[in-house]
């Protein structure tokens, strides 16, 4: 199975909306008869690409054993049902690290499976399929993303000197961890506050990627200008803001093939909860967050931030802008607890990563 | 010689202003004859120890092998030279892992012992054996005291909310190994704003200890409390100021058993390198210092801080205080770099070290 979910990571950058899913098939003699994993959306799933593999190799793979790291669809969607390929082809067990979130399947992929006599077998390293697709089971379960934060900090907190400066405060090696997060993304987003300040292209350029996942920006008054990196190619462009444009605006934006939504809370800022309701509807698993502190808050403050993602950089800074303009509370009570996911030296800077408290992390927990 | 270091290292909290030092005795045929480690100042050094271990044992150390952390002493202090002692128990061969910085032995001890007629031999563990009396060394080196600065921040490295609540921001493991880097320390150090705001006890308490270590204050203008409790027993109190004390103040600090030194820099504030001098006079091999983010601005700046002894709770405070008011800086080459040493989790919070890149770390450092 370990197997298994490295194939399926390198579904990574490449099926979204669609999980990461990698399928082994083994002969009863345990011998490697053909591997797959999911592609881009539309084109084949992780056990088709097996089998085929497996028939590109000669190999028969009837009696054969199954890992898939997901549980075969059901379903038609954009493709035929996974599970109906693997009863036609004659294996005669699967395994399966987890059950499919998708309520179009939930179950029924392995109900058929064993409707035709195929042995089943689900929990396999459940936890590590579980965080490959971590926003795929997000947007199946809590309908909206996973939602990762990144910031780059020094050690007293600092994301920027007063003046603004903030780049680079770690170095290339984190940088270039940052962009595989950023690969791992469906959307990317950030605020007019930092395309003001640091004008970042925020795409996926530090590491190989097949697609550049959505750039999203929050602007509530449309106040971005035209020549700003992030409107240019490659990619796609996402502005959601709060409905005050003006005609003219709103015409220049289209014309760089940016589309516009207008997503209001009764302050004329964006609705961030509708927000993440309508970016996980267009199929976006995994939100990542590079914004600035303001921006920050506001989603921190909301509790809609799953994931902290920090570069600590071994210098003190001193004054200049902090991660989050949260507070001030009047207790430590108040302050947002999180819980240590690792802590991993990149390069010469010091990687955290930290959940949420009540974040997703197993489907049957209560808070879901 | 990493049995010799674990010995040596019970001396922590013992020995000081003497070094971390211990003996093991082994005969010719790998028998552990004896063993022993610096006492208090004033009483046995390891070596004699060992000896004493030895016979107590009953047993014979002429010509066994002599394992010391530190080159044996060949002058009288207060107690009479350890290579005389190992010389007339008959030893045959020395095995220590570094030369005594001490300008009273620097390879005296190791010569007399040749002299002799007994082999030497130097440099096994030599980093770790000068890791555990780096402070010594920086006090033999350097005439200061090594300067470790302890904090505790959250994520977004605040110490304190806005209203001054610092207490606590970290957990109970955490506090506990502070004490325990506390207890390393010949004298803690703090300032009249953490004594105002917080009125620590600056004791070790968390963790056994045969003695507590001197207690410091720098108080420029004198405008410590009677009643705060750093005054109060039990240990030592020592408080620098700008001598712009008035005779009341001064005499009821007196009453109470604090030493007062006037120290002021040409701004009538305590000067911090004549401070450092003072206290290695005094003896202080590694100097602990809890401060505000004045003060710890201040240090820093003056690039008196060796070590940063960090620890990050799992929690993101926004506004509040910071570790250190630096800056602001205009650019990033500004910014205070440190070098990493290690990254640990303490409890559930995480424990970080970082030195100052210029920072005492081998005696041979051009930069010593």
């Amino acid at each position: 199975m370990h197997q298994t979910l490295a194939l399926a990571a390198q579904a990574v950058g490449l099926s979204d909306p669609n999980p990461r899913v990698g399928c082994l098939l083994i002969s009863a003699q345990g011998e490697l008869l053909g591997q797959g994993h999911t592609q881009a959306a539309g084109q084949a799933h992780a056990e088709v690409m097996a089998l085929r593999d497996a028939a590109g190799r000669g190999h028969d793979v009837r009696g054969a054993v199954a890992y898939v790291s997901l549980e075969p669809c059901a379903h038609h969607g954009r493709t035929p049902p996974c599970c109906d390929a693997l009863i036609a082809a004659g294996v005669s067990r699967v395994v399966a690290a987890l059950e499919d979130p998708n309520p179009l399947v939930a179950g029924q992929g392995l109900a058929r499976l064993r409707t035709a006599g195929i042995a089943t077998e689900v929990g396999l390293l459940a936890d590590e399929a579980r965080e490959l697709n971590i926003g795929f089971f997000s947007r199946m379960q809590r309908l909206r993303p996973f939602v990762r934060m990144k910031a780059a900090a020094s050690l007293d907190g600092r994301t920027a000197l007063l003046n603004g400066r903030s780049q680079w405060i770690t170095a290339e090696a984190a940088r270039q961890d940052g962009h595989a997060w950023r690969k791992r993304a469906g959307a990317l987003l950030t605020g007019i506050g930092t395309v003001r300040d640091d004008d970042p292209r925020l795409d996926v350029r530090l590491v190989h990627t097949e697609h550049q996942p959505l750039r999203v920006l929050i602007d509530s008054h449309l106040e971005v200008a035209n020549s700003a990196r992030l409107l240019q190619p490659p990619g796609q462009v996402l502005i959601y803001h709060g409905g005050s444009a003006g005609p003219v605006t709103a015409q220049a934006l289209c014309d760089l093939g940016v589309e516009l939504k207008s997503l209001p809370d009764a302050r004329g800022k964006v609705d961030l909860v509708a927000m993440l309701s309508d970016l996980a509807q267009r199929g976006i698993n995994e939100l990542h967050i590079e914004a600035g502190h303001r921006l920050n808050a506001s989603l921190l403050r909301a509790g809609l931030v799953d994931e902290l993602l920090l570069y600590v950089a071994p210098k003190l800074i001193g004054e200049g802008a902090g991660i989050a303009s949260l507070g001030p509370f009047e207790s430590l009570e108040q302050a947002l607890q999180w819980r240590w996911l690792d802590a991993e030296m990149v390069g010469n800077d010091l990687r955290l990563r930290l959940r949420k408290l009540d974040a997703v992390a197993n489907p049957s927990d209560s808070s879901l």
